[in-house]
């Protein structure tokens, strides 16, 4: 708690010097105790430099996942407005459910910086090796059918795609629904739960596991990371930021009923489209090529036939 | 355990005597310590006569929900192979939730004698007045799309109204989507929910909570119970056990795809079909004559205008 308000502190005075006195005047607490804190937050990976008749000045930050990074100028209108950090959960989908059955309102945030056991889609397991990804789940009160859940995965991708696009420069793509894509290789996943009675949402979470600094060794086969495909690290304190606010975005479009301007982004963000692929789910499998993606959500597959099925859910592997 | 020991004993030799040494024997324990279990067992309810020279005799046993009440001579492939049984609890399908969300196994149903915070569709409060009533929740594990749900929902109402025609000679009627109705008046009332991915659940929990020797004062305006209507009281235990063999039969139906089937049946236990309703979400309205209840479970709407609207949530009102 005192560590965070003389983070907030330095932050309010980032362009200059921070006085011990001033300090120990705000906090009301002694000298020695604010060069106690300071201490602490060094040994977080905090940089500050104390200089004679100056005071204190903050160098750099790490690059941690943490309430008060993440929230620094951030301006999202629900996405974020609260943050619960862990350096280490099981998963953050099944903390954020918790929270979200307990009442915590949309918007809500859980990120950890490793997770125990990570969860993907179908009851699969998520690697998240320590300290170099993200992992982060949503909570959202959207007031709509279970059905119409689909856009909410969609968007969702499209937000990762679009932050590492902006921020990377790289060219990631998604794979229907919901996986992220550069190179061909995943660099994201993304597991959406909900609890719903028949006809109405009790809320929804959205997991987003997304390997950023990652050594590509440390990940399945198949997999890599931003750092790897583009041979340099980046602040993933910025990127999940930007992640946030395109979150927001879409979420407001979503909420102002503008499903087929999300639709429209998705496609230009995909990499299936017009391409021959192949749908499985359970044991069944369709093979065709993927013409559009329909606004409920739904992957148009033209099979050989020359009739169009509508896809509403499985696997999306690409043929050549 | 013993106490249910002695009650599994009783059902076997439920046409002659049962000696008290032969109880001491197959227990393992006193001739003393049998006569202590009777008589915890009279305090419950049982009716047990002790004949010299014969030995104890089951005279009759008590409308109690309990585990082997239920299960005595049940036959049912999945719904309640397994039963927790409560004197209170805050909300069956909560407790039902809870278990699902630990792994619990598809048909386990959890039931009460009452609860203190029962819940109704869309957030409201059902009232669950003591031992009158049912209050029960089955937990199942559909392999399917959260959007064909909405089938559970209906042959869930189709089960309950069945069940009382059957077994209490009354025209229990469906209000869509899935009220039970006797005389305009409600008896039944069912919340389904579900935690799902987008294209998978994870489980659902059929929610029954139905009024059956419930005096009327005791529930709230426009409802009444099975014995109201009916001028006696039914058995509880045997009515729940007819609902939880026709779900079983309806949920085998589900399973091997026939929907239209349950839907036929459930449109022959209608009262809406053919009247003019008004179907109320939210803040909007819509009016005009109820014509069919599609695969999909939504209710067809003959809008004056002549055009027909899908209606796939809302709360429906007869007019006259």
């Amino acid at each position: 708690m005192l560590d965070d308000k003389i983070l907030n502190y330095f932050k309010k005075h980032e362009e200059g010097y921070v006085s011990g006195e001033d300090l120990s005047h705000e906090l009301g607490i002694s000298r020695a105790g604010v060069w106690k804190h300071i201490e602490s937050l060094r040994e977080e990976g905090y940089e500050i430099e104390a200089f004679p008749h100056l005071g204190y000045r903050m160098i750099s930050i790490p690059d941690r996942l943490t309430e008060i990074e993440l929230k620094w100028r951030l301006k999202t209108d629900i996405i974020a407005r609260k943050i619960y950090s862990y350096k280490e959960t099981s998963s953050t989908n099944d903390a954020a459910y918790h929270l979200a059955a307990s009442g915590e309102k949309e918007g809500s945030v859980v990120i950890a910086e490793s997770q125990t056991a990570g969860r993907g889609r179908m009851g699969r397991f998520w690697v998240s090796p320590k300290s170099k990804g993200a992992y982060f789940s949503v909570i959202l009160r959207p007031d709509i059918l279970p059905k119409e859940v689909s856009s909410i995965t969609l968007f969702s991708a499209l937000s990762v795609a679009k932050t590492i696009r902006e921020m990377a420069g790289l060219a990631a793509f998604i794979k229907w629904p919901n996986d992220v894509f550069i190179n061909n290789k995943k660099i994201c996943g993304i597991l959406t739960e909900m609890n719903a009675e028949t006809d109405k949402i009790n809320f929804v979470i959205i997991g987003i596991g997304i390997n950023i600094n990652t050594k590509e060794e440390l990940l399945p086969k198949g997999a890599t990371s931003i750092m790897e495909a583009r041979g340099a690290e980046i602040s993933r304190v910025e990127l999940v930021k930007g992640i946030f606010k395109n979150l927001d975005k879409y979420y407001r479009l979503f909420n102002s009923g503008q499903i087929a301007e999300i639709i429209r982004e998705y496609k230009e963000f995909s990499n299936f489209l017009g391409k021959r692929i192949q749908v499985t789910y359970h044991d069944a499998k369709l093979e065709g090529y993927a013409i559009d993606v329909d606004k409920e959500g739904a992957l148009i597959l033209r099979m050989d036939s020359g009739l169009n099925e509508r896809v509403l859910a499985g696997d999306v592997t690409m043929l050549r």
